[in-house]
């Protein structure tokens, strides 16, 4: 037999995986939850049809969005992680012993137990003793939260969907209003490489340009994410991805990765040209 | 009509586009050659159904091999392009004034005939007075030459079929024995994502690391390559590529591209811990 899973990047271009069988299938109030286990990428979860992660690249995302910000802010206590659901963000955060507390914010409950089930590895992440998980809405979450966080991720991929609100010019505004007065917030900036998604990265970027003093893009390769290219977004009320990065500090942690070291951390924000071009243009208007 | 053009990058993932039509096929001494319109990528050209480039990405390509060179080496004049039938390169190294000669060794005859048809915008890199364009086999080509280059760019891209000769140590011999005593060479170094072609990729530094004293690998994003993910060799008999980077006098010529910049440049030689892992491991044998 042969099973393969798509996964349309644009209308016109798709990433396909040989599936060995279909492990999960489900509704939840928020979405179409599935897990399948590929040939090439070992097991992975799709929402509504799209890949959230696979066992062979969350890696790349998990440490992307959790090292840089942690190499750069020199005393992280409470982090805010909005989605997350899966534990893989949390997983990689929990390595640092200095973070007191980390509040996941994930609106599926059901997410939550596939993932237990299916992915314990990452799971277990929700399983440390400073973790809170809370099943709402990322939005609603933050409305009363004032200076709390040291560190806001935001995990949310989706700019459309039933996670529309946390990419609104005022999830931003919360956000800046939850950190504290040298907060970081990372966040998924999406690939900026088909005219399809191009208009969605940039309008993104204009959000976080205005809503904080510091707002610099970074760049990883993640093999299942559209045209295996994504960017985030390093949004800081005082401290700079790269003049303020802590190479001496962050290395005698011995964090393992596979992905993140500090020399990496400084080549992510050295940008392709035409995508420079581009969020110069978005800055100018 | 749905008609999909797929290219497998591991017997179980598959990167497919959406055709509008086909615009050429043919068999050559070498090869069969396709010449397909997509309508996310535009015109592309596959080689025994390889993408070889495509209109929305070559520039990426054709940049990183000339540009990353071009600003560290201080007085190229004589380059050899092995391969490189399309004219893309080509055309990126005629921009800079200093360069006298470039040879274009390309064995398909065919394969530049359909190019000057199907893609003269890259094809024109190859009717400028200091372009000469031998049809021959590059390691033959390579056999009696001594210190003739300060360039050597090796343009084939598959370890496998007729191009195999250009991936054994032998011809990384010839490329030392062919450069000047400051030459430098940069090759197609594959992708190290997928376990199919980590070993291809890992032999690949092997020589390169025991031919030449300098030997680093850099990365670009490239779409329709294996997982998104490219690299490149460069290897070098005197020049590092970043403490040689000549960032001030490189800017000053006003080259103009759409990817590189001498901070990208930079960015490029910062790897993933992983990928360091294994070429340190290659190192160590």
């Amino acid at each position: 037999m042969e099973m393969w899973f798509s996964e349309l990047h644009t209308s016109n271009v798709k990433l396909s995986m040989r599936i060995e069988k279909q492990l999960f299938s489900g509704n939840s109030d928020c979405q179409r939850i599935d897990v399948l286990e590929s040939v090439e990428f070992g097991k992975f979860l799709a929402l509504d049809g799209d890949i959230l992660f696979s066992e062979k690249d969350e890696f790349i995302y998990d440490e992307m969005v959790t090292h840089v910000p942690m190499a750069v802010h020199p005393d992280v206590r409470h982090v805010l992680i909005i989605g997350g659901g899966d534990g893989g963000v949390a997983k990689e955060l929990t390595q640092y012993d200095s973070i007191e507390k980390i509040d996941v914010v994930e609106p599926d409950e059901m997410l939550v137990e596939v993932c237990r089930e299916h992915f314990p590895e990452l799971a277990c992440g929700l399983d440390d003793p400073r973790v809170n998980v809370y099943y709402q809405d990322g939005l609603r979450f933050l409305r009363n939260k004032t200076e709390e966080y040291d560190l806001i991720i935001n995990d949310a991929t989706d700019p459309f969907g039933h996670t529309e609100g946390l990419f609104t010019k005022e999830f931003y505004g919360s956000c800046y209003k939850a950190l504290k007065e040298d907060g970081i917030m990372v966040y998924q900036h999406g690939s900026p490489f088909y005219d399809e998604d191009k208009e969605e990265c940039m309008k993104m970027h204009r959000k976080a340009f205005r809503a904080f003093p510091v707002s610099r893009v970074y760049q990883a390769h993640i093999p299942t994410c559209s045209s295996g290219y994504w960017l985030f977004g390093f949004a800081s009320k005082k401290y700079h991805p790269l003049n303020n990065l802590r190479v001496k500090e962050w290395k005698k942690l011995h964090i393992k990765t596979r992905y993140y070291t500090t020399n990496l951390h400084r080549g992510a924000f050295m940008l392709p040209k035409y995508l420079e071009d581009m969020l110069e243009d978005e800055e100018d208007r």
